[in-house]
């Protein structure tokens, strides 16, 4: 007897089979004896269709009707999920955001959870029955719909977990897990078991797209065990949860890489500090998260050269912002490229094993491959390069690890 | 500078160019210095795709469930119409039912409106900005969503503008005003300019389509004077307000029809009241309205036949529901039509003339029209006739009582 969230994506309700699918799911976890709660995206497809239906309308919608718009797709899904489970004889109720009682900021399009008033889910459980939540979305202190921004569904599910103390967080996808490496890129990629949350938010922050880097903050910050797993085959999927002290890691677990980062550059600005951080400022009141951020000092008196990377979503609007200051730094100029892609290798082993960094740079080296930028933490190194050579770098690095199956 | 309600229907904002035009009539009617509340239903096709993908999940979804998924149509087109008019510098602000404070019973897919929280939308009016809310919905008592069922977003603009004591509900639709028939089936039907509740209460609740009965009997209660006008094309349509005392009545002022009856008879039931009421009675539960009761006594002693109608989407529950209970009654056979039609003749001066019924009978009669049920108030005369004469009978009383554009 566990209390488990389970978290279906657009995909695993994107059509009316899959949602009675999803339903048989969730009707055998609670055959089994356990609690559920259920978070649902909206059908894949029809966010598209709001936002389609929005922009035809006016270009730049109104954030907080753009919010009270999509909010909408996951209430169907949500509704329809209920339906087919009390078909079942499974009692379930479907909740939006504000009836779930998740209380977000205000900031429009990426709200924060901020609480989570469980009392209502609580007596629902205690009382036998399913909740199926509208994921993404909340109300803010005004009485205002919200949404949570990417992977806002994630969030909501590991969120709840938390504020109910749920046993387990289960993310279904279509994927079965997360791999050692993308396996439509590198064949020989492995489904991991377990992960850290660590490894995760490195896999996950650098385009494993498994699990949304904000979900799995959430999930390290409240101690949630996450689990990834495939709405369409069967499996254990991978458990994301914290280390074992006594458990040996390897050097490397996986490959990860983002096509959808762009990086902008700006030459010759003054070497102040005070000129980065009005970029950087600019980006965080315009709610753009900043990648990796690099600065080049050559000597104390120079001019700097800044870069740093962001998300294609806020590409254009970074590199408005970003040449609206350069003018006003009389910058030399900004380069911006939107053709790189970023190429990670995480492992928690790494922190101990300096040899990692001089293995990567030699193994892309020998492939041809130019690294832009490198920045690393304590469980990556992050190499920017050329989209072109991405799956070529991937598989040169896989490789170089030792990561294919028959390890 | 007046408070006006205004209503657009699903024809109204059936798609994004409608939608634009909407925000164009609001718009005028701000720059006219008044103050507006909007309402909306959802776009013309959205319910209905709503409801398929219910009934392709099951059969017959769940209530509850029901209401939550529908209601993200007038959703939608709140939000999108609130769009449009932001960005045409009018500050507007979407609604849910919820949101908007209006509170209901607990009736699912048929709710009532039992209190209007109205601070929210009064603190909008005060500050310049136009409410506009999701119409045909509110919320429960125990937080649930519900629907206010047939003709909901007319009663919901009407109970705001009871609640709010605006000056005005003006409710735009795809016709210009009420007729004194239906100018499809009668060439010669006439707008009228004004009308009183009473007689737009008989030509409502008989199908005239205009405007819904539910709504025209909150309107009369709250003595809010109601306009209907059409979204596409210029006029004054017809005010819906209280007759004035001095003025002068005509015998008849129009005639309404109603193809979506069908009627129930039920032969041979004990003669004791108990019997029929036993059958009102499981109607009312199933919240199945009951519009005309016949009952024929032939003597103290004998059985009796006893017939109703109800709406064609109540009729095979309605008659599922009687099979059952004439059973149990031992009656003599159930008899069920669904090729019939209602035919009124509507009138706020008919009721010092005994003379009309007379003249509505025999002008039926010389076209060869047999009656099968009549019934009459103080303010109408109907007559069930086969469906397939509905046409024939409309125009000729249209014609019999003078009603021409020339008269």
């Amino acid at each position: 007897m566990a209390l488990i969230v389970q978290k279906f994506g657009g995909t695993s309700v994107g059509d009316i089979d899959r949602i009675q699918h999803v339903s048989d799911i969730v009707a055998n976890t609670r055959k089994q004896g356990h609690d559920v709660i259920v978070v649902v995206s909206a059908m894949q497809g029809e966010t598209d269709r709001l936002i389609n239906l929005a922009n035809t309308v006016v270009a730049s919608p109104n954030a907080r009707e753009y919010d009270a718009l999509i909010a909408t797709g996951e209430q169907v899904s949500a509704a329809l999920l209920s339906m087919s489970l009390i078909s079942a004889q499974y009692p379930a109720r479907s909740y939006t955001g504000f009836q779930a009682g998740i209380q977000t900021n205000d900031h429009h399009r990426k709200a924060e959870i901020m609480n989570i008033e469980t009392e209502k889910l609580r007596v629902d459980i205690h009382e036998g029955r399913i909740p199926v939540i509208a994921g993404f979305q909340g109300i803010n202190d005004h009485g205002h719909i919200t949404t949570i921004g990417r992977g806002g569904s994630d969030v909501t599910a590991v969120a709840l977990a938390a504020a109910l103390n749920a046993d387990e967080c289960q993310v279904y996808t279509d994927v079965e897990g997360v791999f050692t490496s993308d396996p439509r890129i590198v064949k020989d990629a492995r489904l991991l078991s377990q992960i850290t949350f660590e490894e995760m938010f490195e896999l996950a922050a650098l385009g494993a797209k498994v699990l949304q880097r904000r979900a799995v903050e959430f999930a390290k910050k409240h101690q949630v065990p996450v689990r990834v797993l495939s709405t369409f085959q069967q499996g254990e999927g991978t458990l994301i949860a914290f280390a074992k002290e006594e458990q040996e890691h390897p050097q490397v677990s996986g490959i990860a890489f983002d096509r959808d980062q762009a990086k902008i550059t700006v030459l010759g600005i003054p070497n102040d500090n005070v000129s980065v951080s009005k970029i950087l400022t600019a980006m965080h009141a315009a709610q753009i998260d900043v990648d990796m951020i690099i600065q080049n000092v050559v000597s104390e008196n120079d001019d700097v050269d800044f870069s740093f990377t962001v998300h294609m979503d806020d590409y254009y609007e970074a590199l408005a912002i970003t040449q609206k200051i350069a003018l006003s730094l009389s910058a030399r100029e900004v380069i911006a490229d939107n053709k790189i892609a970023k190429l990670s290798i995480v492992g928690l082993g790494m922190k101990t094993h300096a040899s990692v960094a001089s293995k990567m740079l030699q193994a892309l080296g020998e492939e041809g491959i130019h690294i832009h930028l490198i920045t690393s933490s304590e469980v990556k190194i992050s190499a920017v390069i050329d989209e072109k050579y991405l799956e070529l770098g991937a598989r040169t690095l896989h490789a170089a690890f030792n990561l294919e199956k028959t390890h």
